[in-house]
């Protein structure tokens, strides 16, 4: 499974956000800390369902479905450092009536290799009661938009 | 899998620390943030590393093996929130030459029921050239002290 | 200033809390990173109002007036690192109709002078509109708790 | 000096970068938390001490003298929220022997008004004993680059 990942090139990804760097990411050896990966695959994702499913940016009142994670995971290949840009690329890998699944490379500028990929489930719960709910259309049709119907990787 | 994780109970774990969620732990929906969850996963790890296992703190020029997170995973059962104080457990699954799993519950105060469960593997690599390298004689028994010989989880 | 700042002692303030340090709050250089301050005087502040001034937490609908950080700061006098724990003390400077100064100092476990002094300044406003207005009383009674009536340094 | 500062638009200041704001930045309220600002500032002073002030990214033994915060400050007008896109503008203030005061501007994309103004003083010391210690002369060059010798507004 981690070699599958490992050879994951840009073309597998079908949305793409650059990313720069902070100073805090770097932990004392001097690359990206872990953990630091997951806020920016959270960050891609939540982009992508503002700008192109409908989700409503701080809603504090959400009256549609929210999605709420239920695991992650990452695994690393390369490590980079502050103060580089990383491209991030999104796909979604399997998409249920009220789940999907995100996957996000990450690459350096001008570098086609992957440096590590990660993802979450997300479980689509309406606001009050924190119950499963199908995802509305319009969510639906917008992760269609970056669906790969190959073989899932995560 | 997720299964077994759910039932997990602090008498699964060996080793404890309270960690004082802070108020950025907190996302827009009012809860801890899934990736804060790594952050703290790697903090009682690198805590029982020092305490337990001879890691030098801060230490601009390691000459020992340091530990590379290849892989880390996180799975989520329900919300903790600021300004509550979690208690994290470790517990080591698997052992090997080089590397190491770890396991880490997350329990709010006087709960037994685990609110989550991540952990992720280190890879010991000599601090120059980055290549595995057996861990020290004093990691290794020090990582004992917490392995659980049971069917591994994570 | 910073001079009368640099003599503070556990004394000079009025309520105390203790944070453990995460693994990624120290920087490349191996200490907690000077942004990370500030995070922990917002979590002491923000835990003090909830539990002493009725501050409803994670309220999605706030109808009371919240608090807006109009400027804050911080003077460094030590390194602190992980994974230490630190005690965080509180007081408030100065008291308004409708704002509050915060003074925040950074004891290491067990010493008593000073590592850091910060603080900010909230205003409160209404939540739709965001303007001031007044705080309520048990905002008040719960903020001259901590009231140090001394000549303010923040 | 509040109102000084709130008047600063993009042509008060001297290098630039964008960066994008995450998930994570935001708070409960739904805007960019109050701490986030310093670590974006610390990122851009830092990303231009490494392009142009000869700083050597990540580091683990540094030989020239390396920049320790002695004090920061933030001036918040209007919020930012994820997922925003946020232009840093960068400028020394005071250039001394030994230390630097930067300020930096917050600016929304396509908005001259600046959003929030804040900075930090360095004072450049020797890496192993810590002690304040003259820059160096491609250290004081970079920084003479952005340096604006007005009346100084941090």
């Amino acid at each position: 499974m981690a070699n599958a990942l490992k050879s994951r090139v840009r073309a597998n990804y079908r949305f793409f956000l650059p990313y720069r760097l902070r100073w805090s990411d770097n932990d004392q050896y001097g690359h990206v800390n872990n953990s630091v990966y997951n806020f920016l695959i959270d960050s891609i994702v939540n982009s992508y369902l503002i700008t192109h499913c409908g989700l409503v940016p701080n809603d504090p009142n959400p009256t549609k479905p929210i999605g709420l994670v239920v695991s992650s995971s990452c695994t690393y290949f390369s490590s980079i450092s502050f103060p580089e840009v990383v491209d991030l690329g999104l796909r979604v890998n399997k998409l249920g009536n009220s789940s999907v699944t995100y996957e996000v490379g990450f690459f350096r500028e001008g570098e086609d290799a992957v440096a590590a990929v990660g993802g979450f489930t997300h479980v689509f719960v309406c606001p009050e009661k924190r119950r499963p709910v199908g995802m509305v259309e319009e969510m639906r049709r917008g992760l269609e938009g970056v669906l790969v119907q190959e073989k899932a990787a995560l």
